[in-house]
């Protein structure tokens, strides 16, 4: 027996969230962005950055862990790239600002960057990499995060996920976009596999002592391995080069991110070479195409791409070759139509919501 | 019974190596820069990329293939950014001459990016990122290539390896260097595998009809799958993007790109839309440190991250954390008091380049 799903419109979440935010002190501009890009990772089927993040995030705002009317300043500038000291704003406040900066250095400069310090928690990446597509642009995000992994050969927690996401326009065909953090799967999927008592594939976890394991109870006293071992770990360590080395954010297990549950403050607990740095750090990457090649030009080949990885041989059972972001395109193709399904979850976080803000659950 | 290694000297293999691409029509300046970064990668211990490419490189030359004398155009150029034409030269004339541009650009406008079309195989991608080094900022290199790999779902090679090379400055402690392909392991694992009659880990190798496989005789006939699976595969459309669709390289497929092996020039055999497009892409960046903060700063941060990092409890059987390119500048500190060992590998390629050209081997 399975449950009809109950929708709820993209409007009234979209109020809902708005009015929580603007009820716990950020400005009307700020909550409508926050709530647009929860909104968005709920439509494109990321659930995991979508509406269960409201009451975290409302507390942190609440608690002033997280600063709701703090605005985004410069504090370094040439042409092509510049650094934005956060003051502690919502991670998105700081991105959307930090993005627009390097897309209208891109316009100037042919590309632009910028990295950002003394951020928090800026929710899916591809929202900021996908800014760059109605200006015709390739957009890059990356940030550093929470400690959750090994470096590779250790089993101390010293390097977050580290997402990286890209956005390329098309021309028919969907722009292409990847979002990706740096660990075979997300921890879920390990609780999941102990939950039915299923074996876990090689190299998705190790145990406590950092060897290499297939069972999921030990997994999860243990930790998730990145992908393509070492090399997982080197785009980690690139991402805090970029990220928070040269912003001057809080580098691996010195930052004390926004957590996903309330209180996320926990104590120090490994060896940190300090040097400074503070908040999460954050680095955004705009490209115009139409200084290298004609845009019909450039759009033209990448949906040459897409037809041609589309035409493979297909291996066996699978119906369909698809691109990255091609899932979360179709995904949310759908739910503009039905609206969001309220899972269990989303549900009790909106309840949660409402009870810090007296907002009404729509 | 092991033999004890036979060395010889980097200077001796630089000149012979160097003569070699003389011999073959190449300017003094050119076939100098080619041999080193040949000697760069042996040093490194890289020796896939190294002096077994010596013959390849002198028959291509040799055959027209790639143009001995052709001097690498500017077609497109914007203030941070430009566009080359590689005129069919060595990839590594082209690459010289592009990533010299990056760097030029990041110094006037804080970041460079410049995509190189018409060039060939540009040898080891961590050469051209660490030439960020010495000016003091962060390199970034990449490059698509022959196809070797399948999209996610499917069976047919339309992907090369694309590798991503990164080189960050350090202080007191060693650059940081990443240099990697999309793939988890080398083909050659597959076939030591083989040879060995040990099982595959998961992950590594799908068969001829797409289906995970752990053996390797099936892997064999199969292909190699990229790490973290359709995030790797999602990687390599990323560097496809910025090395060939924005460069106008041929892309994917369509790529008749400087084979391994003598004659690489294969009938297509697959669907390609083509747009166009000619020889193989590049892309170069390079991000000027101090125009977003102090390089002191700068580099006491990634040495606070590398020794973080070292400071994680070892995992059972670990005797230490590496970072990214630790290991090749260990190999070089060593092979450049030692030489390069000369394996047996080697040895017959130098033997083969020497026949081609009737420059005696050292």
């Amino acid at each position: 027996m399975t449950q009809a799903p109950v929708y709820q419109s993209v409007d009234a979440l979209q109020e809902f969230a708005t009015r929580c935010f603007v009820a716990v002190g950020m400005e009307s501009n700020d909550a409508t962005l926050v709530a647009d890009t929860l909104i968005a990772a709920e439509l494109r089927g990321v659930t995991s950055h979508g509406l269960v993040r409201l009451p975290v995030y409302l507390r942190n705002l609440k608690d002033g862990q997280v600063d709701a009317r703090a605005r985004p300043v410069l504090i370094a500038d040439a042409p092509a790239v510049a650094l934005v000291n956060g003051q502690r704003a919502m991670g998105q406040v700081a991105s959307k600002h930090a993005m627009d900066l390097a897309i209208g250095r891109a316009r100037g400069h042919g590309i632009g960057a910028v990295a950002v310090r003394n951020s928090n928690h800026f929710g899916a990446g591809a929202y900021w990499a996908m800014l760059a597509l109605p200006e015709q642009m390739i957009g890059v995000a990356m940030t550093n995060g929470a400690v959750a992994r090994a470096p590779t050969g250790g089993v101390t927690p010293l390097l977050g996920n580290n997402p990286i996401a890209v956005a390329s326009p098309g021309g028919s065909e969907q722009p292409i976009v990847l979002d990706m953090a740096q660990t075979m799967v997300a921890r879920g999927w390990i609780k999941l596999a102990a939950m039915r008592g299923q074996p876990l594939p090689d190299g998705w976890a190790q145990d406590a002592e950092g060897r290499p394991t297939n069972d999921p109870a030990a997994a999860l006293d243990g930790s998730l391995l990145p992908i393509g071992g070492y090399k997982g770990y080197g785009l980690s360590i690139v991402v805090e080069l970029l990220s928070a080395a040269i912003s001057g954010a809080a580098m691996g297990p010195a930052l004390e991110n926004m957590g996903f549950t309330a209180g996320a403050h926990e104590e120090r607990r490994y060896a940190v070479h300090d040097v400074g740095g503070v908040g999460t750090g954050h680095f955004f990457l705009a490209i115009d195409i139409a200084r290298f090649l004609p845009l019909d030009q450039y759009t033209a080949r990448v949906d040459a791409l897409v037809r041609t990885m589309k035409a493979s041989t297909l291996g066996a059972g699978v119906e369909s070759i698809l691109l990255p972001g091609e899932r979360e395109f179709v995904t949310e193709g759908r739910r503009r139509e039905t609206g969001v399904p309220m899972s269990d979850e989303v549900s009790s976080e909106l309840r949660s919501a409402s009870e810090l803000t007296d907002i009404p659950v729509p």
